[in-house]
């Protein structure tokens, strides 16, 4: 796709990334790559990461789209930093999102991710970069994103399960609380409801579409042709497509089968 | 490793047929694939598990083991059924399973798995063919695996879930419940809480060993050289070796990381 915005994610998380893409960016097209045969990431490797991260970028890159979007936090953290293929731009959601913590938090600032993510230490180190005085506490939380897949996003044990998680950071008095995997949006509810009115919820979605905006305009990579979609997964199964029709709020979207090895 | 026994499952679950494996034959050298760089497989298409399942039975051959255990219920229900690798002895774990609930059943069996298992109707067809008056109930589990891999497996969010999931087995009278997962057997505490002591738990990982050793037998496969074990991962992750030790009740043993493309 010729003129089009790639976006990959290790599943359908990505997709509410690509929803603030949409709504920032109305006139620009979008390939989206879910590795669903492969998914999770949060719960593997650097190597294995990487590994998957490059042919991922590999198969939008031949496709011809202008610009990558990491929309897949660990990707983000783990791969990102070592990876040498800047054919086009490309844009992780650690950056922005650290960004919009930094400028919202009173100093206290908690990351919840999947183990991988909190084990690369990549939020604490953007939000150090931008604010050195941020205090800082991560919490990893493996069982999310199985609960939002299972459809239980707004659920009595996902709500014991998150005060579980939460406990440590608000005992800790944190103010803002970063979203650091692109399934955690589906939680707000639960979230908000958690960790009370006073805490900023920050989902960094908003922040990667102003970043790619900006980042599309100063490289004149602007659309040339009108918008069209794409929906690429690696896997097929009926629970990718019912999170990806709950994200996108499109109940007809049809995910295409790929192969990526 | 020539003369072992091949095991293989999408991850660390299938250590306990191993287990099993280890006190009913324990002559024999085992050598065991976790395919952790992909799993999980039980939210996957059969297609995808298909080709899995073949790449790790080649993986075994390949090393030389003289026969081979599909350790993981999804690969067993959608991939050996269509699979023509017929080099060595294979042999998967939804027939021993089925073949052990059909013995102590009293008429209504319960079955709990992944969604792929559930969906590919594996053991109720086992099942009927073992015993066609059987009445039999399936419900796919989805949140279990991963409550296992955060050491979550005896805990009261997975009580609250078990009971989510058992309700409907439970109110239809079942009287036994096979584990249709590798992982289930460790939340052997747990289902006997929320099933009470009326319901058998039916683990294949037992019958699964007794097959093997009549298999063996059969052909004049028994062991000729001294035990020794190898346990091989496509990824490297602490969570795996955690679960690992766990299930081998072995705090020293290592895995070790293969490439399985």
């Amino acid at each position: 796709m010729i003129d089009a915005i790639g976006v990959f994610d290790s599943g359908v998380g990505g997709l509410t990334v690509v929803s603030a893409l949409r709504r920032r960016l109305p006139g620009e097209s979008i390939l989206y790559l879910g590795d669903t045969a492969r998914l999770p990431y949060g719960s593997k490797s650097r190597d294995t990461v990487t590994r998957y991260t490059r042919r991922n970028i590999e198969f939008l890159t031949e496709r011809g789209v202008k610009a990558v979007v990491v929309a897949c936090n660990t990707a983000s953290a783990l791969a990102l930093p070592d990876l040498d293929m800047h054919d086009v731009p490309t844009w992780g959601v650690i950056e922005p999102g650290a960004r919009k913590a930094a400028e919202v938090s009173r100093g206290r600032v908690g990351v919840i991710a999947t183990e991988a993510t909190v084990r690369s230490d990549a939020y604490p180190r953007a939000l150090r970069r931008l604010r050195p005085e941020l205090e800082i506490l991560s919490q990893p939380c493996p069982l999310f994103v199985p609960l939002v897949e299972e459809g239980w996003h707004d659920d009595p044990v996902t709500e014991e399960v998150a005060e579980r998680y939460l406990r440590p950071l608000l005992a800790a008095g944190i103010d803002t609380l970063v979203l650091g995997c692109t399934h955690y949006p589906l939680l707000i509810p639960v979230l908000r409801r958690v960790a009370g009115s006073d805490v900023a919820l920050v989902d960094s979605a908003e922040s990667v579409a102003e970043m790619v905006a900006a980042g599309l305009a100063e490289r004149q990579l602007e659309a040339t042709h009108p918008p069209a979609h794409q929906f690429c997964v690696t896997d097929t199964g009926e629970a990718f497509t019912r999170i990806a029709r709950r994200i996108l709020r499109d109940p007809g979207v049809a995910l295409e089968w790929v192969e990526v090895v």
